[in-house]
């Protein structure tokens, strides 16, 4: 069997493994075809991943395949799209079937967890680089969009913050302890809040995934909204586990770790309000969006951030 | 200015250059948004090219922008589609200015002539590495595909063969002659049949395009269909230069060189006799679908073949 029989052998059955009801044509032709519903937009990204650079030499594919298309999902999620599909471009130094299958059986998981088929794929030989394209529908009109943010919305994040990034210390340890494994889980694992970016369209007025730690994201929400924010350093949530790691580094991590993947969300408080309990619970509360341009943090011993803040805890 | 805003400054400009009424949103966002027009399929492919692999190391960035997206779009042009947009996932070791220059004023030369806007993009840092998906749509149902072969249609080719994989020799020869000239100009610069192949919708039977040789592309509409062709050596269009510089051996490069990126489709006669004078003159038939599985070529001296053929001049 050749490597690349090889690879469609694996690949394949992710085909089919998922919701295929708009996926007219899946792979194995010059191109895919999908069919959009009537009065829905096509809503799609590219996300990249490099060997050595997004995750380390030697990482697991048994958590690559999963987290790949989770980080490339996530973008779906802070635009409120219902994902539909995905495509693979992998560049493999060699085809090792070890790889491969724990490769393929980490990115089935994903794929049948939200939802999304394989629509077609390039693989190529290289270094070690996954670039995953994903296809959502959104209503027509209706993507939340990060210019969206007015002062007075809430500012708000969908789940603890900075867990993943401390797992960086522990990726390579063979024997973590069990709060390592705490935050290994939130780096090897995460899970793109596809569901409930989905319930925001028409309520949140602006929103981004946190990719590059929440000041940086909120950041792009502040500049394409020509608004500013006041952050409630108190208020951020963080996973005990990560405090009983770092203690008072923790805040640190939370505001600048950017791997685990939830959402910041910005939102009118009566909007907020009228949301139903379930939505309400599953968003934190962390600030306010001002008019005046510039990110203060409110409560935060200013020796604890990290370079880039003035004396007045303003991101600069 | 940092590195990644000397990027985005670079390919900015390209999110404006084509045509984007079905873009909604362009890059700057969590996500892209298009919007297909109502009985339009949308129809899609992801190309990637790795130096070293798919082009020599210090390939002139001035001509890999092009060809990046050329090579992509020739799998629109092979179902017919109308092309609209375009992701960029672009993986470079460092953000060298002479090289990004040269790459976005290629890429945005493609992007015009071949009506197609940037939509969005990942950039990262690794081995150059470059994946473009394209983005077409093609009437509801109307795709032309690889399973439609029946016996008695034509086969033909949409253009001269074997120059691009010719030109591969001449790749890093300082100073070419007029002939290796000739190659390289359809190496550098391939013209995806991006008219013809919607022209040739509800048209042609299948059709695919020719990126590894006509033997090896033409075998993927045979299986796809579960048809055989017979194909007539004689009629292989090849340019006059080519056969200048390689005389026998040229029909060798002609069947089995894939870089041309032109098309071969199927067509039954009495279709192809009733096209425009000016798309069958587009054309050039160059044998038969037949019922009996098999590839056979007829009146090619079986001395000049390339491995893989068995006696009866039959690709094994």
């Amino acid at each position: 069997m050749g490597e690349f029989d090889l690879i469609r052998q694996y690949f394949q059955p992710l085909a089919g493994s998922a919701m295929t009801d708009q996926l007219v044509l899946g792979p194995g032709d010059d191109c895919a075809i999908q069919r959009i519903p009537a009065g829905r937009d096509l809503v799609f990204s590219v996300d990249t991943l490099v060997e050595g650079v997004h995750f380390p030499l030697n990482y697991s594919s048994r958590y690559l395949g999963w987290r790949a298309l989770a980080v490339a999902a996530s973008d779906l999620a802070a635009m409120g799209a219902k994902p539909v599909c995905f495509t693979l471009a992998l560049t493999l130094p060699e085809a090792n079937p070890d790889w491969l299958s724990g490769f393929a059986e980490s990115l089935s998981k994903a794929s049948s967890a939200f939802g999304m088929a394989l629509a077609g794929g390039d693989t190529t030989r290289g270094a070690l680089t996954i670039s995953i394209q994903v296809h959502g529908t959104v209503a027509e009109g209706a993507a939340i969009q990060r210019s969206g943010a007015r002062p007075g919305d809430l500012i708000c994040v969908t789940g603890p913050l900075g867990a993943a990034g401390a797992a960086l210390a522990f990726l390579e340890d063979p024997k973590p302890g069990p709060l390592a494994r705490a935050m290994l889980v939130r780096y090897h694992s995460p899970e793109p809040r596809l569901e409930l970016g989905q319930q925001l369209v028409g309520k949140a007025s602006a929103a981004i995934d946190i990719s590059d730690g929440l000041l940086a994201d909120l950041q792009h929400i502040l500049e394409a909204s020509s608004v500013g924010a006041e952050l409630q350093a108190g208020t951020i949530p963080m996973m005990p586990e990560l405090v009983q790691l770092h203690g008072d580094q923790s805040l640190n991590l939370a505001l600048t770790a950017g791997d685990d993947y939830e959402l910041c969300v910005t939102i009118a408080p009566e909007v907020l309000k009228r949301l139903a309990p379930d939505i309400q619970a599953q968003l934190a509360v962390v600030g306010q969006v001002v008019k005046t341009p510039g990110l203060s943090l409110i409560g935060a011993d200013l020796t604890d951030m990290p370079p880039g803040f003035d004396h007045f805890g303003r991101l600069v």
